[in-house]
């Protein structure tokens, strides 16, 4: 019964999606026919169509899954054995994560917003996209050492734990994270790690799969360069107007600035060459690093510093920590998301923690309400209605800087901690048997998995 | 005289291109700095440079520019000794189709609306592409099979009946086909095929160079993602306003569904293995299968369940059709369109025409008489009169449900045998001498047509 | 101390960076919370978020960014041992450029308007780009030929320089290039060439290494289309309306007749075959030959005329003037850049001034002095206030038509000038040993720059 095992489950698995979204789902009011909007002239109180939603975000959603589908798929083509793998399964688990996602989003939100059914916009697709991300830098930490159906059990568990935890940072914490550096990098990678963890085997570290060849190394690049083009459009794909704007520069510095960092660090070895580890990973570190306080009055040096720590924490990882890691730890992270989302999400954290410590109206006018909405005034008090006099805003928590700061380190101490532990639970359900945990000669192998063309087996005579 | 036939005859047509646009081309007013609302200020009566046609179109334009030129011509890569061919055959053709579209189009327009001159708008750049994506999806029914010399002249006949048969689908019988699935894919699939079947060669089934190898099925991906990526734009890019947003959300649904069920039924072999060639094609069989369907109010689920279903036949379709037609049929289709194009097209021609029946305004508002014009009332009728009260329409034919169903249908099974009949026609004309059939042993071959690089033998030594 | 050079240099460059940032750079107004705009509502007078600058420029500036570091990287890719180093050092290049330009330009700015600060917003983030694009048109011509630190020092110049011309060019010839085909195009090529050519040594044409294999020129293909498909973009990003519309579609056409004639001439040789490197390159000629007047008022059919003629050009001077300049001229160059972007630019100037010789208001409306401030007419004449009363433009210099052709042809000349003496000086910097010239056996070799895989080797044994 093994043959049929992977594709009843995937069916079943869609068969039961589309019972959820036919119960549950249907189309925001901005892309329903049926909603009286739509049926009216603009002029005569209808929907204008050139400002329907679609057009604000249709673009920025465009980038993000140019980033999750080419970015996290090609990056990962790196290994020479197994890139029909890296490309392929990221397409599944991809394609996977979208559809639960809504689900799993969707039910919560009617849970506590008390509604009979979740409505779908472009703003679903980008956030699932969001979410996508995370299981795909978990995936990353996995990669070669486990099997399809393992994958698709990580990323149904991942997801129902990502929509929580980010749940109560958003709404509990009042934590500000619009690049996600917190809720979905922090989270994607310790969750992966701790399951790699759990999953370890000492036959890994003796597989000589792992490893890239000289046009996979290329194919990686596709990767890398697509992701570190859009992440401006991931860091600020949610934020309004000026903090947008700002969103996009100080990701673009500090990604500019990565890139020197990361290349200066690498190549000051021995033979002083360049390793194309560090330039496929540690120039989009940077990114990461300033994804919680891009949407911040950071100041473009401060984007410039942030970006320059990051790539050198992530160069230092590669060289010192993974390898550290995985042979004092046990913990094999086959693609350095240590390095990449861990320590420059952390960083991140820290950074909008520290930020969030001193940001005031003075720095940020009224925007500040924009960007922390529990420091806006309390309900009902004069100063509340004097903001509001000017400018929209909810009535928030009061908070002061501080206390903002502190619950920025909160969710991101909180996120660590239950990444970690659920990635362990995940990593010991994912070890069971029936889940047909990889065979040592399968590690990093496309041949067990895929139909390979004629060359293949040449194609790795190199090892 | 060989040497100089296919340069001069490219130099030639390019020269009369350039004499057809010299008589009859102008630019649209949009574009046209002469045109006196461009010499007026927006609040003086001129036109609002923030409002030109262009910014509505360009980015959807973009993404559908980038499935023609890297989507197809990598898509086609995935031939190990016939990359130089298929990307760049794919460029030749592509721009050849985007000027002669616009020439054929253009005098049709101006014949039927007795203009004398066709103007050039960012929609004339869009529609050209989608026709470039017609003449494409034929060449990947004869990829490997043909001379550059056959693919031109191939493609200038398509062109010319495709316009014609897009006309009439469009302006007789009134058919939606927001995403082209009949008047672009069943229309290219067919076309291609039937040339294909006419251009049979016996020595093509013996031929050892079809077929991939390890690199070139990752360059394929490069394409299959892109075109997965920017389906619902492909699907949504002439639609209006809600109609847009939700023709953006069923294709992104139905791709996602699409991916999961081609992965499934991928694997359901004796070896439980994937199949590159169905990761490169049937995940995106939704797109095609929801064209038709993009923007109708088919519910979330509607889009997960065509998908779903596209995904299952399109492999089904890889593994068992496509041997059968060759074998039985004589019907030689090297990408396989049939099962990407060609059978998922159809099927959105079927759910086309049955959601066409059932289609009222209940459910779609008055975006019912956007989505189908014909559904309308008839000129100066009282219905009509109230309708226009809220919403600018134009009159209709007064259709009912079930009337709009069976001129979906019709739509549908007219272009299908058009584009067998003059795929077959064409075929014949390919057949002809003068324009250089391929020898058996450069079949799926660089070698012939291309300067081709040292490791060129080394390259396909494992076939 | 060799081990440390490069990375000191690269680490003391990123520092003084970000210490010039937090002196003098600032978020522009419409990127900054402070901004009392961005602090009260549209309504109420503040900024409308969805008018926010970032939208009607983020999508262009994407593109461009795509060209820079996809396009120009893994067009470069083609050397078949150089594709670490073509796809890096393009990454760090232009990482280094977008700041550095950020720089130079800001302070010129500062100087020249008398400011205390230079304020970054999505605009700075696309020029930047813009420069970068001429820095990579000379890393073209020196691929293969230099170490990280000579381009460093190159870009370093350069990007002065650069900046310096720009600015007369626009601002005392008043010269209009909407698509910098004088300013980057010819520009970026004539200071790479004269630099190759001063850093000429004669064991360049021995080396082996120089060639493609047929990856590797697949590879290149990835940038080449990139390139194409975003060209309209490039040409168009800064131009107002009808303006930006017509550029878009001037571009689009120019393109398409290009890659006919490109492949035409290509196949025009004793074999009829095609050559990778025309189909790489020559295929975007039309888009830098029709840079300079994308936004004229040239018709289509101008359009269709300058890409067929620039295709022409560009793949004789591959076959017949790359060879010539190498062996009579000793300027050696890599990527054939002359072809590509210098004798282009050079019939985009042309092109240029001639159709500047007879653009008439009866020909562009008021548009004329969109596109050709200085033949507005002088401040305080009649002229002037009949024009302002419909159409808000500035006061020019009055200048006719054919003087505004002169001062079109004067920038290219001067362009092209400043761009050879400015790159043999460089050259002759370049060549000083502290900045590691490279030896005769790393010549297109990544194998002295990077850490390589195992299959290096085995990848250039065919050569």
């Amino acid at each position: 019964m093994k043959v049929a095992k992977l594709p009843t489950i995937l069916v079943i698995v869609q068969v039961l999606f589309i019972v959820f979204f036919a119960i549950f789902a249907d189309y925001a009011p901005s892309a329903n026919a049926k909603y009286p909007e739509n049926s009216k002239d603009a002029d005569k109180g209808g929907a204008d169509p050139s400002k329907n939603k679609l057009h604000s975000l249709y673009d920025m959603f465009q980038h993000v899954h140019v980033m999750i589908f080419i970015g996290f798929g090609f990056l990962m083509t790196f290994l020479r054995r197994y890139g029909f793998s890296s490309v392929g399964f990221n397409m599944l688990i991809a394609a996977f994560v979208i559809q639960w996602h809504m689900i799993t989003h969707g039910l919560l939100h009617m849970a506590t917003e008390h509604s009979s059914s979740f409505k779908i916009d472009i703003e679903s697709l980008l956030t699932a996209d969001f979410a996508a991300a995370a299981v795909l830098i978990s995936f990353g930490a996995v990669l070669g050492k486990t099997s399809p159906l393992q994958l698709i059990v990580m990323a149904f568990i991942e997801i129902i734990v990502f929509v929580c935890n980010e749940y109560i940072g958003l709404y509990f914490f009042k934590a500000s994270d619009v690049g996600g550096s917190m809720f979905v990098h922090i989270f994607g990678a310790y969750f992966g790690i701790a399951a790699a963890r759990i999953l370890y085997n000492s036959k890994v570290e003796d597989s000589k799969k792992e490893g890239s060849n000289y046009h996979s190394d290329l194919f990686a690049m596709i990767g890398t360069i697509f992701l570190w083009l859009y992440w401006p459009s991931f860091n600020s794909a949610l934020a309004p107007g000026d903090d947008q704007h700002r969103a996009v520069i100080n990701t673009y510095l500090a990604l500019a600035s990565c890139v020197i960092v990361a290349f200066a660090i690498s190549s000051n070895s021995k033979e002083a060459k360049f390793d194309m580890v560090h330039v496929q990973n540690a120039t989009l570190a940077g990114g990461v690093a300033v994804g919680t306080s891009a949407n911040f009055m950071i100041g473009p040096w401060g984007a410039l510093l942030i970006g320059s720590v990051a790539g050198a924490i992530s160069v230092v990882g590669y060289k010192y920590i993974t390898p550290y890691l995985a042979r004092r730890w046990k913990a094999h992270d086959t693609c350095g998301v240590n390095n990449l989302h861990g320590m420059p999400g952390i960083l991140a954290g820290l950074f909008g923690a520290i930020f969030a410590s001193f940001a005031s109206v003075d720095r940020y006018g009224n925007g500040l309400y924009e960007i922390f909405p529990a420091r806006a005034p309390m309900e009902n008090s004069t100063k509340l209605l004097e903001i509001q006099a000017n400018f929209t805003i909810s009535a928030g928590d009061d908070r002061s800087a501080v206390q903002q700061g502190g619950y920025q380190f909160l969710a991101m101490a909180v996120t660590l901690i239950v990444a970690l532990v659920a990635g362990a639970i995940t990593g010991f359900i994912m070890k069971m048997s029936p889940l047909d945990p990889v065979k040592e000669r399968h590690l990093f192998d496309d041949g067990h998995y895929w139909e390979t063309p004629s060359d293949f087996d040449e194609a790795v005579q190199f090892c």
